[in-house]
């Protein structure tokens, strides 16, 4: 690879480790002898367009690892498809900086608009090195076994549902956590991890990948008030119905420039359902939406998902300095061995961009009201322990 | 007082630190000589009426300290006023079991309850020591500095909004935190604790001690646009309109058994605000609704606030054993010195039951719209230090 300058970003939601990758990048290069200037663009491909770059040699490895350390996104974010006349704007500021080297960090949009980038770049014969840096909390990009932001985003979800299920314990009725997740319920399923002993909640689970009926939830909700007397219920913003309308889509009409209709940053799903299931004649009957804490709240992150994502951003610019491929993403995969551990591979990019993956069946139970130990198993070591809760010996129900 | 057996019960809302005060009430009893049997009632004054005991002897001392680290009310929890009936199902209970300590832990429904149970054994003769340890994250309780559980909440509270800040700065537009707090805004106040430097969020604050005007509001918002860009908004659950009446009043028709209007487990106040401001045009605009994450979240502690609650109910044990007063309620003061100290007080049922406290006028800026310095300055050492978060140095705007 030609020297040049470098050029990275950040795109799609913020997460709670997205700048250990900025990080892993930035660091990676600095001690590299490839890069000239190492530009920090912000709001992504917005700030590429309007030239707002900051100098990334001239931060500290201080700040550097202090920013690393901090939640959402340090440079900005945005959420924008270039359009053909975008990226030829785009490419007039790449070349105008020498950039040879390009970052992008994000989710399956922030990969394709990698690529589109990438594309443009090989027609207009401009000599670049394209990479997508994987980060999703919802932890759907295909090829990966799971992104970073997905084990921080869930040890939020499952520390909330441990404390929402000892707060439903104590005043009974039902409680109904929406959790975010637009097609995939990975984020959702992992207010499974919650649960430790066989009546603790969540006692449903609903994910994006089943359909979604109210008769169905309804009766569900009858069923484990019957068994355990109360019910703390997980479910996923994106739950869908049987002709794959999301639920939530019949009260709000806001999308993105990506086509999504927009999910999170209203209470309205769960308080659709908190009135079906009064209804019923439950009285007490209570949602939350967990919202944006979930992908940014401070203080709560996941050891091992921080540990990859910086050395997701570390192994993009490698591969970048190798030479070996022009462009790609970086992958997570899991080890085969029994102990938990992960590689970082590097594959094109259009197999990450636009299309996304969801849950496995094999993570799904058959009546597609909970999850199943194969996901707990998948999932345990991406979110780390929880912080230790107990209760009285006489107050805990004996098989 | 004369030697007997001992009832303990939680009662209200639960919070991060209750069982704090349940493990030094019962801890402190434990060592002493002057208690026969130590009975902790199931939900309340309801476990009371249902003889639902569990011996709190019978239990580890090992697994009493993992409880008093555990959020949410150990022992269940209830919201109940009694009625002239149950008081008389009460005692005799308590004459059966030959109760002469009576411990309830929770807010000012809480002391009101226990006021009641203390005059109505007055009026039967029947001798007993009946005292309030205080909990409350909304921090409403006469006659205290502050109250256990509110250190803990304000600490999540300051934690998400700091996060939240974060997240709007890399995406930009209007974010609404909703917060609980139904006549006091000193949870609502906590997220003024994020804030660093001068333009990180919150940008406004509004409690239920001042009038909420939507069309001030709009004002507020756009001025704030102007000035950063984006504002991030923390808003209490309980802001009421000009003639007292909160403004969620008119989208909900819940009330409790003590006649207070359900504010917290929907998202109908935050969807509100959102749609107000959508309509000066403003793009991007989100609200979360905090919820009941505030008050159970698994693993955000205030050091002080823990420390707090447990030596608030050894206080309560130790004052009825001294027997200088037959009940009371104890409450936490502010030693004077520069250094943060506390000191626990026994005062009268009566002068905690009922009435709440809010913001004093010193806590809120002229406007209405923010907190003061001196809020700041109150409130810093009950939450502690926040998790350390760094930005860019050359994002960060110099004055």
């Amino acid at each position: 690879m030609a020297k040049g300058n470098m050029l990275i970003a950040q795109s799609g939601g913020p997460s709670m480790v997205i700048n250990q990758s900025l990080a892993g990048a930035v660091l990676a290069a600095r001690k590299s002898g490839n890069v000239g200037r190492i530009y920090g663009a912000l709001h992504g491909i917005k700030g590429i367009m309007e030239e707002r770059f900051i100098d990334l040699r001239k931060e500290t490895e201080k700040t550097i690892l202090a920013v690393a350390a901090t939640a959402s996104s340090a440079l900005g974010s945005v959420r924008k498809k270039p359009t053909p006349e975008d990226c030829r704007v785009i490419f007039d500021v790449l070349r105008k900086y020498q950039i040879r080297y390009f970052f992008y960090i994000g989710g399956n949009d922030t990969a394709e608009t990698t690529h589109i980038i990438n594309e443009e770049a090989k027609k207009a014969k401009y000599e670049i090195c394209c990479f997508h840096i994987p980060k999703t909390i919802d932890n759907d990009l295909m090829e990966n076994d799971h992104t970073p932001g997905y084990g921080s985003a869930a040890k939020f979800v499952a520390c909330a549902v441990r404390g929402d299920d000892l707060d439903n314990r104590a005043l009974g009725g039902v409680k109904i956590d929406v959790i975010m997740g637009r097609n995939a319920g990975f984020l959702t399923a992992a207010a499974a991890l919650a649960k430790q002993e066989e009546d603790d909640g969540p006692h449903l689970v609903y994910l994006p990948e089943r359909p979604f009926s109210l008769e169905k939830f309804a009766a569900d909700v009858s069923a484990a008030m019957k068994k355990y007397g109360r019910c703390v219920i997980a479910v996923s913003e994106g739950i869908c119905d049987a002709n794959g309308t999301p639920i939530i889509a019949k009260f709000t009409k806001e999308f993105d420039s990506h086509g999504n209709v927009q999910l999170s940053g209203t209470g309205a799903l769960g308080d659709l359902l908190a009135d079906e299931l009064k209804k019923l004649g439950i009285k007490r009957v209570r949602a939350d939406t967990f919202g944006y804490l979930q992908r940014s709240f401070v203080g709560v992150v996941s050891d091992s998902d921080s540990e990859e994502a910086f050395k997701a951003g570390e192994a993009a610019f490698r591969a970048a300095e190798s030479g070996v491929v022009q462009s790609g993403s970086i992958v997570i995969k899991r080890k085969p061995a029994k102990k938990y551990g992960v590689s970082y591979e590097v594959v094109q990019l259009r197999k990450v961009a636009k299309v996304t993956r969801s849950m496995p069946a094999k993570f799904i139970n058959r009546t597609g009201n909970n999850v199943t130990q194969a996901f707990i198993e998948y999932a345990a070591p991406l979110v780390g322990p929880l912080p230790k809760t107990a209760r009285f010996e006489q107050l805990i129900k004996k098989n």
